[in-house]
């Protein structure tokens, strides 16, 4: 299951039958994900292999499942923080309209799932998402995580480690879903995100005005150009810039840039290349506290940078754990949100019909990275790994 | 002539008479500087030494001259750019009502001057500089500047070379205010400003979140000690500097906090202020260009971070320019812009009654650094340094 990032915002995809089982509207899986470059939705009908608990029997063993993929727009960032509800509750009401335009009734929502950026620090309440789901979808269960637990979902396949993701921004997250949360980095692009597209293409534009001003050490004529390319010419940058409210989407826009000419061969920009590994690899090793497995993986489209980039993370997480295995990546953010709908059916902690024959462990609220329907967001267990503390 | 910035916004200071002169009202002079951390005025009357014009005779000699200072808010950054002339109008205005309440008429301005940060690029017009100070204070002869260039009236004291100013941000400009105009950085807090306050505090606040994370390199525990104490808890500090407009200020304001820490000795923050020092000094040596005689300065309040970071100053200067003097700043960008508006006095290129006694060279407008009142803003002259093309 991947993802196809160039899907029409409106198509509906039916891999077999196009019509409803006979047995009954097909209930579906949503899964969300909310990022600082765009949003995702995802629903796929539960498949026949999955348990169906009490109150939604399963879809005819016979029926293949539907699959449906929307994109939306990017979070943005006010004076009251993100506004991650607002894209939620659109992305759902185009899947209501194209799921309805084919079966001719609202879909029957079995679980939905949202994984969102910055969740952990600037919306302040997570039960404005639920909401979203829940008025949209008319979802039995919903959860709402911060992105780093989607992109961990996705990552680790939902086994116990630490994962880092790489995107317009970069955080890592240390979890065994239970008792230990360990997060770092992820303080966006003024705090740090180090690594992260809008680091790199902050240290590229530098690197371009180094050569601009003439700068003693650290400029790229190669990036100027290719700079003056994208953003025209130099004096006009500084407004561009700073009179919008996506700086760090505009700053990770130049990453493209940097990988290419790092790729050619560019010293400044490999260099720039390089320290993003290292970065990240201090930022995942970080996240790899005790009481987890030595597991690790990095996932983001921003690793695609090269192999500048891969190579020093690579080396310097070896470097800091070589007890530690670092593996691919198995899938996206947004997988780790469809894995996390499907968890929701396969019995929870909210009081729901769980099946009593899940050899899964139930979820468990922890804020801030995993809340879940129908209860208020819970406050983090005091046995678990403080996320505000001082590390030991 | 020193600022004192605690002075009372409204206080005015006749140091000798407080009454107008039996020969006629006093003609002003007034200088007004605006910064990303504030903004300040300081009028003093035409001293009797003064070289008048035929429009208006000087003074009687027996009249000491009376001094005015007044502060006033710091710029804004919004969609349509910086609001300089706001903040001008503001202060003229604050300036009117004080000065008429002592001698129960309007000041009679024969010159004003601004000198402003963000000029070169984040004010698409200097006219409504202009605007601002014929409308409130009536003068005869005004004059809009980049904050780098009242920076280096200030601290050269006229005299042609080069002038780094580091405040919330950091540009330099080498000048000899006829044919040589060279800028280097001042690019803002995500493209440059590479060695200011918001770069040092943002390198300052890393640090401490480096600790916090319980990254392997750059961690600093006095830092985060320091930072909890300024910002509170540290999850709270992304919503705290997101949501706002003056994101480069609120990093500055750590930068105390930075010098403190390197000078109780905490290598991190010691290694902070040493590479801002050698920043410092590649944006100094970028614009001491051929053409300009090797004089250079640094000017501004951060210098007061301590000996790490001048000390690395001025070591990176002397190897990069080991031809060239570095002298010490002779005053500030408010006597900088003090001493523009007294050149306005004694000649200028806009056709006003120019003394022909005057040694000194006639002003002459030059974008985006000066502009002169009662003419467009020229273009840039076809022989000077262009400030957008590479360097050679």
């Amino acid at each position: 299951m991947t993802w196809t990032p160039d899907v029409d915002p409106a198509r509906t995809e039916s891999r077999a039958h196009p019509l409803a089982a006979p047995s009954g509207p097909p209930r579906w899986l949503v899964a969300i994900d909310v990022g600082g470059s765009g949003s995702r939705l995802v629903a796929t009908t539960v498949p026949s292999g999955a348990r169906p608990d009490a109150a939604h029997p399963p879809v005819a063993p016979g029926d293949a499942p539907h699959r449906t993929e929307l994109t939306g727009r990017s979070v943005a960032i006010g004076p009251d923080g993100s506004d991650v509800a607002d894209v939620v509750r659109d992305l759902c009401a185009s899947f209501v309209a194209a799921t309805t335009g084919s079966h001719d009734a609202p879909p029957v929502v079995a679980a939905a799932a949202v994984g969102a950026t910055g969740l952990a620090t600037l919306v302040p309440d997570p039960a404005t998402v639920h909401t979203a789901l829940r008025t949209t979808l008319a979802a039995d269960r919903t959860a709402v995580a911060a992105d780093a637990l989607t992109a961990h979902l996705g990552a680790l396949g939902g086994r116990a480690g630490a994962v880092v993701a790489v995107g317009t921004g970069a955080i890592a997250l240390g979890t065994d879903l239970r008792r230990v949360w360990r997060r770092t980095d992820g303080w966006g692009h003024l705090l740090g995100d180090l690594g992260s597209a809008s680091w790199i293409g902050a240290h590229g534009l530098r690197a371009a005005l180094a050569a601009h001003d003439g700068r003693a050490t650290g400029g790229s004529r190669p990036l100027l150009a290719a700079a003056q390319a994208r953003f025209g010419p130099v004096p006009t940058w500084p407004v561009q810039l700073y009179t919008r409210p996506d700086r760090a989407q505009v700053l990770g826009s130049f990453t493209p840039d940097v990988a290419a000419a790092a790729a050619a061969g560019d010293p400044a920009s490999v260099q720039i290349l390089t320290e993003a590994g290292r970065h990240l690899a201090e930022t995942l090793a970080a996240a790899l506290v005790p009481g987890l497995p030595p597991l690790a993986a990095a996932t983001g489209g921003v690793l695609a940078a090269g192999p500048s980039l891969t190579g020093a993370l690579a080396r310097r997480f070896a470097a800091l754990r070589p007890d530690a295995e670092l593996v691919p990546s198995a899938g996206t953010p947004l997988d780790g949100a469809l894995h996390l709908a499907r968890l929701l059916t396969e019995g929870t902690a909210t009081g729901g019909a769980a099946a009593s024959t899940a050899p899964a462990a139930p979820l468990v609220a922890h804020a801030p990275w995993l809340s879940l329907g129908d209860e208020p967001p819970a406050p983090a267990p005091s046995t678990t790994t403080p996320i505000t503390g001082d590390p030991t």
